[in-house]
């Protein structure tokens, strides 16, 4: 990997916009790397919602230059024996602990090392019980701004931790998948990737026959919002490519009455 | 104009902080312009309310140095036919959608050139249907940041939309105007304009007899909030020149029981 | 104290991230010193909270690199007669108005001087009543940023205002102090300190007899969350040195029905 001249270093946490956490991490990042631009993903990830997290920063990390450094601190383990980790893939570095927060956005860039983070030269003085995305996370990452390699922060491991996430399965002519999101707009994002449903014939204009906690609806596969009428429902393939139930100008969530982690099915007549 | 060296662009739309969206925003722009420096104005314009984002935009775009790059994305059509635009003025260039969004602030500015995107090549290589802030707007700013002409997007139209804003009426011995914001201190800010109301000799230290929802409020045009206890009601010139009701240390929109868009009568007996 | 070649410039308001407030003072930052970072330590303070301003401000500044210019505007005095001042320290400047905002955080790095900002040169052209952190601390910073020294800005003053914060205190085999801030993880942090209680003997793996509110509990100083079952209360010294009162993976403030300000005691018997 070439690192960039003006490194860029991006933060996801569940620390929530009011309480300092989040400067602190950047203070400790702009003291070790003064160059480095630091972009927020998110920092409402629902506490401790470690797929929540995997699923903001494998939808977003793509779209950033190559070699960005991305810190992921949703981190439910911190101060117990979990480990600190730097996932070196193909295009970029991810730092934070092992607990699958990372995993899905590295594997969707091609995974190639997984270290295990104990060089201390590359963390705070004093390391706090509670706040390993201070202490270690940031200083860790601004080092690898800095140009230091992922294999200088300590051994390569090979029992990294997976995300355990839902994959769509198929149950006779009904595909069973569940909510993988519920967006500020109420839109219900599902885990059928677009692949997956072009796979079995899908095609924008079919009317699909969807269930979400067996309640049913028939709805129309769109190219955009505006095609149906203010307040209808409709499915659209969202800008990440997966299947997502919205109301045009509406909110879908309400409308269907659906979660985070519901399920949901559709039949395969369309 | 003449481009700064080091370009700034920001960024107002109605997607919220939680979701990644804005981060993918922000990504695109760095992978194409590294030397941007970018400002948040707002994500937490309520989803799809043009004359909220567009008050938002004109309030604050002055205070940015000249040619400063604007791109606003309250969006409720995105994916249909409705265009999306660069807007040229005498200081600044704005990016969004063809719905009056960009226009106020525009107009304030000194408006000269219109330009319809069109040109694929300032945009990402695949655009998806639901997310043209990441795959135009940004992409074409960025473009923008770099020194593209802005009339290099596409061809010049007249027929942009403009905004359908309220303007305060005289009816008699009244004037009739609305709420046109209620801020997070819950300043109830109206649009009856500084210049406006001194033309009917309105000066600070003067009662004003005010009805809102046809309730009647009688209360002082003062300087400063600490002109009236802790918990009086007054009325003062906010920062950006429009009358405001506001409670000292407390919160006004809840005094008068007002919100976004009710009617507000002043007496010209002041 | 030698500026750094790039500067920093950190945000702390009341102002809230919806409304374009912040916005503006990053403009006007910008357009006087465009190489400045500018980092949001936060603008969730509860409105008029000058403590709770005060806490964040304290807990973050020493993180930041030496030199670094923090922007403080918790300010219900704003447009009456309270001063705006900037505090020199051993380490950093700080810029807002002159009630006690400031000084906790100016205290820990060791005060050096305070100035009453009189020199219009380096504000807005217009002043306006209700913002002074756009129209005079903003523009303060930035120059400050760009060098400016601060006995520049006005007079030195010795009257400045010391904000008035608990400080716990010893009552028999009782030690009485306060609930200093509820963080967005339910963390309920106290204003003991680590080297107040360890000078009573407390050591991790002591068992503590507290009470909030009339109501006891008994519970362990630990060293990480994770020591104590999910669910279960603990206590630990946070990443500022402070006494916390923590339920692993839960709640502690609604599990102890505790808020900020609320009394707390500890006995010592551990």
């Amino acid at each position: 990997m070439v690192l960039m001249r003006k490194p860029i270093i991006t933060l996801l946490t569940d620390f929530g916009n009011k309480d300092p956490y989040v400067a602190e991490m950047k203070a400790v990042i702009l003291t070790i790397c003064p160059e480095a631009t630091i972009v927020d993903i998110s920092h409402e990830v629902e506490k401790f919602n470690i797929r929540m997290g995997a699923f903001f920063l494998a939808s977003s990390a793509n779209f950033f230059p190559k070699g960005t450094i991305h810190v992921g601190v949703v981190d439910p383990g911190v101060g117990t024996e979990r480990r600190a980790i730097v996932v070196e893939t193909d295009k970029d570095l991810f730092v934070g602990p092992d607990n699958g927060l990372l995993m899905l956005a590295a594997e969707r860039q091609g995974l190639k090392n997984v270290y295990s983070i104990q060089n201390t030269d590359y963390m705070l003085p004093k390391i706090s019980y509670t706040f390993h995305g201070r202490d270690i996370f940031s200083p860790v990452a601004a080092h690898l701004a800095l140009g230091v390699p992922a294999s200088a922060v300590g051994p390569k491991i090979e029992d990294y931790v997976l995300p355990d996430f839902a994959k769509p399965s198929v149950d006779g002519e009904v595909i069973v998948g569940e909510v993988l999101h519920v967006d500020g707009f109420g839109n219900v994002i599902t885990n059928f990737s677009e692949d997956f449903l072009r796979g079995f014939g899908l095609n924008e204009g079919d009317l699909i026959n969807v269930s979400v906690n067996e309640r049913s609806f028939r709805l129309r596969l769109c190219k955009a919002y505006g095609e149906v009428e203010k307040g209808e429902l409709l499915a659209i393939f969202d800008s990440y490519g997966f299947l997502e139930f919205s109301v045009n100008l509406g909110n879908a969530s309400n409308f269907l009455g659906a979660k985070i982690g519901d399920k949901v099915k559709i039949k395969l007549n369309f």
